[in-house]
């Protein structure tokens, strides 16, 4: 059942043991949406858990309060309300589901959304679902304090590519004003998000070297091999060398996390790649989108790379 | 004789043949700025002209009316106030100075500001120089049209890293959440901005081949030679790569542009290297400053490296 925020609110204020989740591959819009909404429900008395079927890259642990998550367990939990942020489909929160028996709210801003939750907040006009959080706390009087500030900041920064995203909004930027009055550093934000170990650059030149173009140059692709990749790796940013070239109108990260397992990202310029992300199990928005796919290097390349180039051509020639 | 934002605006309103000029080696504040002051001035029926000592880069043709910015020739302009963007000495003009005939008025936001001008309004605490025009035009009640809005927002984006260097203020934000309102597009410009050859990503490649480090990974530094550099190739944001490794204090680029002439650029996470940079007879911000260094490639990294280390050695141990 689709709600309006201020029903959103009083699910939120009427409940009292709650657990928070996301989706899972974490970004900085999931994780900051946790860890802000924990902050908020925590100072009005409420009992609530952060459960979270995946770990937390390294690069987020500046976000004040990320070591409250915890991965689901065997034990099961019974709580008034489980809240599903920034996820638009229920298998993206992977064994929560099964873990924690509450009716379920999910707050979202993906236009892909599947409606599985018992309540739904869905505004596809949020650059974030930091942002949807940040008019929730405006109408519930929360107190931004430093903390909740740089959690919000880092969810709608990271989820516009900051600011250079279509979906930047001037209320985006006005909410960002604001937060950065409540204490957000924009600049301690993103040395934190941006610090790598100088392997990454290195590794990142090796990815370089990958970069193929099909379609008379209208798709690019980079394919990130497990041994391009040391340790707490993370390709955050890699799919913008081949979205950038001139011409490109859609970019493919193939990123190969184990035998047989590839994450794939699509990026367009123009055109949908939602639904075809759609079609290999994924999801996402129009211009940014991704999903999972399993076979050889090979066959997963050449399975996706002629799906993408079939969209475009059904775009071209209709 | 430094002057206040109102006199800065009657100085502009009362004269009436006006030209604008910028620093050479032209940024997106420095033309944008340049162009967005014209359409304002133009409005109000007067005589503009923009003349500067380089070309426009390519990257910058999306700007609305960069093709009115002509080079200084040798037939002298004879007019009422010389218009000098973004610019914190006189030499960094080139020879504008030398074909205008006229007062100098300095807009300008670098603290490294030399105070050479009959006027001069500096705010140093304004991103970009686009940031003063913006205060200035809402002073003047200029109509903020879609071209302004383009060129302002380009301006201030680009001097404060996409939102991300630490002279974004709360400020910086919402003047651009309202050059949002009047037309600008954060995509479009960022895509404008992005876009790159093919030929780009693989010299990229080879620039991160060249990363070396100094002082125990406090210094790190990319070396561009020409061969590395394509037709009106650009190297903005390539010395990101060396100032994200953890660790790194001071990132360093050295851009041989031809034989025995390298442009530098430094930038700081925390200590001053404008002075730095004004030793070596640049200039710039605390934490982003720039010079020009002469001699072989070897001579020169040996000088600047040399010079930077030290820089360090006078931080850490006084």
């Amino acid at each position: 059942m689709e709600i309006s925020l201020e029903r959103t609110a009083e699910l939120l204020s009427n409940n009292s043991n709650i657990v928070i989740t996301a989706h899972v591959h974490p970004d900085g819009d999931s994780l900051g949406s946790m860890l802000a909404l924990d902050k908020c429900l925590s100072s009005m008395g409420k009992n609530v858990q952060l459960i979270l079927d995946d770990a937390v890259p390294d690069m987020y642990d500046f976000l004040p309060g990320t070591c409250k998550i915890i991965k689901p367990n065997s034990q099961k939990i019974k709580a008034d309300l489980l809240v599903v942020l920034d996820a638009s489909d229920i298998e993206r929160i992977g064994h929560v589901r099964a873990a924690v028996d509450a009716p379920v709210l999910n707050i979202d801003h993906h236009i892909s959304n599947t409606k599985f939750a018992d309540y739904l907040f869905l505004d596809s006009d949020a650059a974030a679902t930091g942002e949807i959080l940040f008019k929730l706390f405006k109408h519930m009087n929360t107190t931004i304090d430093p903390d909740i500030a740089t959690s919000l900041y880092t969810a709608i920064a990271t989820d516009c590519g900051f600011f250079r995203y279509a979906n930047t909004s001037s209320n985006t930027m006005r909410y960002c004003a604001e937060l950065i009055d409540f204490g957000a550093k924009p600049n301690l934000i993103s040395e934190a998000l941006e610090a790598r170990p100088l392997a990454a650059i290195t590794n990142l030149s090796k990815m370089l070297d990958t970069l193929e173009l099909f379609f008379d140059g209208k798709v690019a692709a980079i394919t990130v091999l497990p041994e391009m990749l040391t340790d707490n790796d993370n390709t955050e940013g890699v799919i913008n060398y081949p979205r950038i070239i001139e011409g490109v109108e859609i970019a493919i990260m193939f990123k190969f996390v184990e035998d047989g397992i590839c994450r794939i990202s699509l990026r367009s310029a123009r055109v949908d790649v939602s639904q075809l992300a759609l079609s290999f199990g994924g999801g996402g928005h129009a211009r940014a989108a991704g999903c999972t796919v399993s076979g050889t290097v090979a066959e997963v390349k050449e399975k996706v790379i002629g799906a993408v180039i079939e969209h475009l051509q059904a775009d071209y020639y209709g």
